[in-house]
């Protein structure tokens, strides 16, 4: 797909999904009948493979062998398979990475260890508009040591500069969960070692829809969502990356019997495991392990570098459409143009993106809305077709001609998603 | 039961459960044929129930509505729903508990507040024995904090009198993993209070299994496991409990977005959530919370009285038989003959504990083993029968009495679950 190129049809759209050879990974997803699904940024949705999976577990063997199935079914060793999994996905060692508990918690664990493996350095230097939790998580661990650690919030384009000898890392998320920016790992990655700092990606909507070079690009610390293109299931346990370098020094703050070089001997005294094991805490939570197991393990068998050329085309497709046949309405493409720039979603900016987010979504088309003016669509490349993104210009369309938005069933504000 | 009865036939034993008001619970839970479940303190068994609750999750929930169902099947409300029903077990009131994360990473947030509500004190004082997860987390906190705070860990009997006033916190486990011992919860929390620190229980062994009333005992913060006692599956969430007196003052280390006071308005400052809602951290694990609510329900229905009258007869009636039928073997009863002091499991001291235990599970009684030599027998009141008892006893004495247990396949050591 050319640049600037759009279908002018939407048998054409059908046309481009009956040429892409990834069309017949959707049939594993299931997706209501009727619905384009542009929030796999928020939640992927469920595989088939994923619900037999979870009622094997249930049944074959939690059921069928309670509690020994921690060693006839290999419980206790499902989070490193999975962690091999995603490292896979993101250029790492499988060592580099542990599967355990929420982004919000593992990035607690590698802010704790960042700033013990710079000691004096007590600046966590991070992005203005950075995801919340990545901010709150680092805010408490420095009202916790209460010496004079300090987050400190820079401008996008004030990064580079603000990287002095205080900085003990730089925490940013790659791809922005706002405007679906994309941070230049390399170059980034680059200046923080030049500043003698450590880097922390939050590969959230990174994982899974497109290639990330941890090891080819020296990234120090990484984390990740299981619940958005991984499709591991509302609330999926996370990941938290360590690149092996780090590890002789490495000390995460959570001491978890988990992470014990013996949990069953119970000493009195915690002495870590190895690596990255180190990262687990309390016991896992196997239902939700396995259900990301499954998602992992379906964009494994995809590719990353097929996801991503999909991703690129359909994200492409919608900005292209969007500007041919919406320019009459005041719809601001805040996404940036160049692929290279952009992660795997389009936002748009209008000031009544609240009550347009409701009546695309009353019309079948379930993007999100971000406070305060942002709509935002998810290309998930696994299943989104071309023919989707047709649907979702189209509805657009004639949601702003008609001005239906304005219907007075789509202003209420309520909890948004 | 009068004390010191037991069963003098299997078909007395029957006769007991055709008595037992608690029989017609057990057809709920799924058990497998053959097995004598006695490990319901490490891993509860699923509910009948369970398996089609989760699906209809994963199918008609997930899989129908996908990123909508957080509002549309009230998946953002699902802790606090899971929170009010554990509430109802433990004598707290809803507003009280938070259902998050695991075990390990509760009582991290817990103590990490628990200092801050006694500046100045600097002292984690705990039992030499307690579960190693308790230890290693404040081991873990003291390490990162690094001003001198430090865990005392003391003996049993020894507690009372080194409550000093450099203690900030008394962090027990109410029911011991290892012997089945029971603390006064009245008692020691009062001592507590008289030498101005607060107290932590954990509830690991307790909720779920006996009436635990915190607010009558004027606790000050709790925390518990949602997969022993009360069925949640492995690796369940788990809950904390902080009394309302400190919800004021409340700071608990890891700020998450979870714990926002407005997780949608990605403000870049941390506002706590009021009360409890701020030890929520990240996305909640829908699955596991799922199958967590139908445990707890199933426990609720019951109801703690009854289940702690049956688990007292049922601990009785197995220390008896034990007492009466293998008294010719070297087996210690660990656990306290008065049943105020226990909780409802029977712990046996063997020094071949280890290949004793493998020789029972071949045999089809699951207990566990834990080092160095203690072989546990857990009886969950839910669906553990008389018959039961009768026939782990059986089988006990029936290997002792062989020398079973010395066939080599029983010796190797494994992992250990």
């Amino acid at each position: 797909m050319s640049d600037g190129y759009a279908p002018s049809s939407r048998s054409e759209a059908v046309q481009l999904d009956a040429d892409d050879p990834l069309l017949e990974f959707r049939d594993r997803f299931i997706l209501p009948e009727g619905i384009v699904y542009l929030d796999g940024n928020s939640l992927g949705p469920p595989m088939h493979g994923t619900i037999a999976r979870v009622n094997e577990v249930l049944e074959g063997e939690w059921g069928a062998h309670l509690v020994e199935s921690w060693t006839r079914h290999d419980w206790i060793d499902l989070p490193e398979r999975v962690a091999d999994a995603i490292a896979g996905l993101i250029g790492a060692g499988a060592d580099e990475i542990a599967v355990a508990d929420s982004t919000s918690v593992n990035i607690f664990k590698l802010l704790g260890a960042a700033l013990r493996l710079r000691p004096g350095r007590r600046t966590i230097l991070s992005e203005k508009g950075n995801f919340g939790t990545d901010l709150y998580i680092a805010q408490g661990l420095a009202n916790l040591l209460g010496n004079g650690t300090t987050l400190r919030m820079v401008g996008r384009s004030e990064i580079a500069s603000a990287l002095d000898d205080t900085v003990a890392v730089l925490m940013l998320t790659h791809v922005d969960f706002r405007t679906g920016e994309r941070h230049d790992m390399q170059e980034l990655t680059a200046a923080v070692h030049g500043a003698g700092a450590l880097v922390l990606w939050d590969l959230a909507h990174s994982a899974g829809a497109m290639p990330v070079d941890l090891t080819g690009n020296e990234a120090d610390l990484a984390v990740g969502c299981g619940y958005k293109y991984l499709n591991g299931g509302p609330g999926a346990p996370a990941f938290a990356f360590v690149a092996r370098r780090h590890h002789p020094r490495l000390n995460s703050p959570l001491w978890g019997w988990m992470g014990h070089d013996a949990p069953f001997e119970f000493d009195s005294a915690y002495r870590p495991a190895g690596g990255v094991g180190r990262l687990r805490v309390g016991t896992p939570p196997i239902l939700s392990l396995v259900a990301l197991e499954c998602g992992v393990a379906g964009v494994s068998e995809i590719g990353v570098e097929r996801l991503r050329a999909k991703s690129v085309a359909l994200t492409e497709c919608f900005i292209n459409l969007v500007e041919r046949d919406c320019r009459e309405y005041d719809l601001e493409i805040v996404t940036p143009r160049e692929s290279h720039l952009r992660g795997s979603q389009v936002s748009l900016r209008h000031p009544d993106g609240y009550p347009i987010m409701q009546a695309l979504r009353a019309a079948g088309v379930i993007g999100d809305f971000r406070v305060p003016d942002l709509l935002r669509f998810g290309f998930a490349p696994a299943y989104v077709r071309f023919v989707d993104v047709w649907d979702s210009v189209s509805a657009l369309r004639e949601i702003m001609g008609s001005e239906r938005w304005k219907d007075a069933a789509f202003q209420k504000p309520s909890k948004v998603t």
